[in-house]
């Protein structure tokens, strides 16, 4: 077993540094006393020496896992740069050029690229470059269009789009949008409302993830998303797909819109890219310089270089279809144990690597988390009462097979 | 001389990597053809060889300059972490503490910290923590109230409270605002607008620079700072000031509204520290988890412990000293310049590093730039026709010499 747990954390000096945290900053959204020092493979430790099997990727944000040989040479690399982040929409450098090079091999064919800071940074930039180009046409203020349980970030732009959790909005004002039901069922009626909306709503963009993360792992239906990408057709309006959660390999292909047989018009990635980017149809460039920036977006070098290694080991190493297979074993294994009425399971979906589990309540899922948590498995919330399981993309079947025997032990106390 | 120029950029290599980007990438804000590579001290090197001695600390992120052995020895700690960038906002990490503890001994007494991933981050966590405390009053939607020529950041929530120049608002909604005009003399009537302003409106915020970077170089006027602080109190606003490019020293103090002797009630930073940071009095922390967060926000370990060492070798250094005593050095030889006619210079003005010499039209401001260029010297544009002059807070008295030297062969070619 890879797990260890020394002390039920947090340990002395975890407690040490949570205090100082508690008392100078602000108490965001930390689900665990959990204080990183390091990490192996899809190991990550703890300041007390205690060891978790990572099924959460750091959010999404670590598809190598930890000391993956190409990360660290990339660090070791720039330990000697004595320039290594920069102003990059104002000076260039090699890393920038090298990293729209390596992205637009696994992007749509002529899309272009607008590197930022995060992922809420990415979809700002995307929904920019649609109201800039559909202000051309009509300059009133038009409304923005999204769906029920979207996550799109939480700048006052983004979260004007974003519908998840109530405390992520409340108190804050919010651009002008449209809303529609995120559809899983292929046979939901309400996937026709969209022609209803624009035949009667003139909207700068549509925005939807297809797969939506912090919302709760809901997978969008097919005829959901074509119908999203046939709309936007018909009545001119961008489609901006946002990729930040769902990308980069974490479905077992690089994008999650390409189960859907659908190419966006502007899309955003972050996380796993580890830089935030809006990439974009070539015909949506704004053309005049200074109509986005960013001071940093760019010229995070060390960001950047690791960004374009990320890409290269997921080819090198055949992740994709490592994160299709190990994401069958997962769900296989957690199909098992749901057997048993007793774990509270009440479904599971998934693809590739991004595993929705839901539960019969919110109760026992929080439960069950702490438990695992206190287990030495990371597990996350996501939505009401589902739990989301999104280990690294390197992960392995003995460390899929340990983290589900984990997740046995955790479920049997139910 | 540091200064040196193998041959006019952009050379070969430098024209390889500026071609990708074009090819690739939205072209944003790029002033010069400057392919940056590495750098020492003060002088930045490009991929051709060529070095330039930088009187822009890339847009204000250098303070240290390059190289620095403190910054240095940081990368090199961090070379061997397997887990060097995490989501920092869910997990809990060393580096996260100590900068919240580092930052305490420079901000005003009693505030909190929320950190991010840019300046524009931290200005929008910056208004959504005054709009949260506001509502909770006032549920209705209030606006925000900014200056004429604010610069505080492009996200759409940032970008309402920005005006400065037109290209970068066009086609993008804004959230409900008021204006008031930035008054830099002591005597401007308009100071008073603000009392009126707020006696038939009810505001969420009053948001300001009190030196403008983007918009200009401007410094407010003390009566007008003063002012702000009196109305927001009298009419209980929450008064935001934004130290994203004027903060962490570059002023001579380690912020700028610590000349105007008041003290905000929220405040944003960026820049020099490395990350994006919302600052506040605690009364305004929202209390419950949730209303605020970020994926990476106090998870880019390297930037966070770069961030604490910049602060450490500025209090080691002596480094506010340095800026007062090399920013009147600057001053005083741009001012000799000026005296000769033929220069175009109408103006300069300036508190430590943070200096803006005002050109006669922007056509002139613009050719000298690029003058300045060729010859090795970054300088940068801010608002119409203006420059500004922000070298790292390292620079000698030597290479304040040099600039100056480079600035009468640039002028003198007028």
């Amino acid at each position: 077993m890879k797990v260890k747990i020394n002390s039920i954390p947090p340990g002395p000096r975890a407690r040490g540094i949570i205090e100082v945290m508690n008392r100078n900053c602000y108490n965001s959204t930390f689900t665990y006393p959990l204080v990183i020092s390091g990490g192996q493979g899809c190991v990550i430790t703890d300041v007390d020496g205690n060891s978790f099997l990572d099924f959460s990727s750091n959010i999404g944000t670590c598809p190598l896992g930890y000391s993956h040989p190409a990360i660290l040479e990339v660090l070791s690399e720039y330990s000697h740069n004595g320039a290594h982040k920069i102003a990059g929409q104002d000076y260039y450098c090699k890393e920038h050029a090298d990293l729209s090079e390596k992205v637009r091999t696994i992007l749509p064919a002529g899309f272009k690229t607008f590197f930022v800071n995060s992922g809420a940074e990415a979809v700002e930039n995307a929904i920019k470059l649609a109201y800039r180009k559909m202000s051309t046409e009509t300059p009133s203020l038009l409304p923005g269009l999204s769906c029920t349980n979207a996550f799109h970030g939480r700048t006052l732009g983004a979260l004007s789009f974003t519908l998840s959790k109530p405390i992520q909005k409340a108190g804050y004002p919010e651009l002008p949008a449209l809303r529609i039901k995120f559809c899983t069922d292929e046979n939901d009626s309400e996937i026709e409302s969209l022609q209803k909306i624009l035949e009667s709503n003139k909207v700068a963009f549509i925005i939807s993830e297809v797969v939506q993360g912090e919302g709760g792992y809901n997978f969008a239906s097919k005829r959901f998303v074509q119908n999203l990408r046939r709309c936007a057709d018909k009545f001119g309006v961008p489609l901006i797909l946002d990729e930040v959660q769902s990308g980069m390999g974490r479905t077992g292909k690089w994008w999650a819109f390409e189960h859907y047989d659908v190419i966006p018009d502007i899309m955003s990635a972050a996380k796993a890219l580890q830089v935030g980017m809006s990439a974009y149809d070539a015909k949506f460039d704004p053309g005049e310089q200074g109509a986005l920036s960013s001071t940093w977006g760019g010229g995070s070098r060390i960001d950047m270089a690791v960004g374009t290694a990320t890409i290269d080991v997921i080819n090198r190493d055949g992740l994709l279809k490592n994160a299709l297979a190990m994401g069958e074993r997962l769900q296989k294994g957690i199909g098992d144990l749901s057997k048993d009425d007793k774990t509270g399971i009440t479904g599971v979906r998934g693809k590739g690597l991004m595993i929705g589990l839901e539960l019969d309540s919110k109760s026992r899922r929080d439960q069950l988390l702490t438990r695992a948590f206190k287990n030495g498995l990371l597990l996350l919330p996501a939505g009401q009462k589902a739990m989301r399981l999104i280990p690294p993309l390197v992960i392995t079947a003995e460390e899929i097979d340990e983290g589900l025997e984990l997740m046995q032990d955790i479920f049997a106390q139910t």
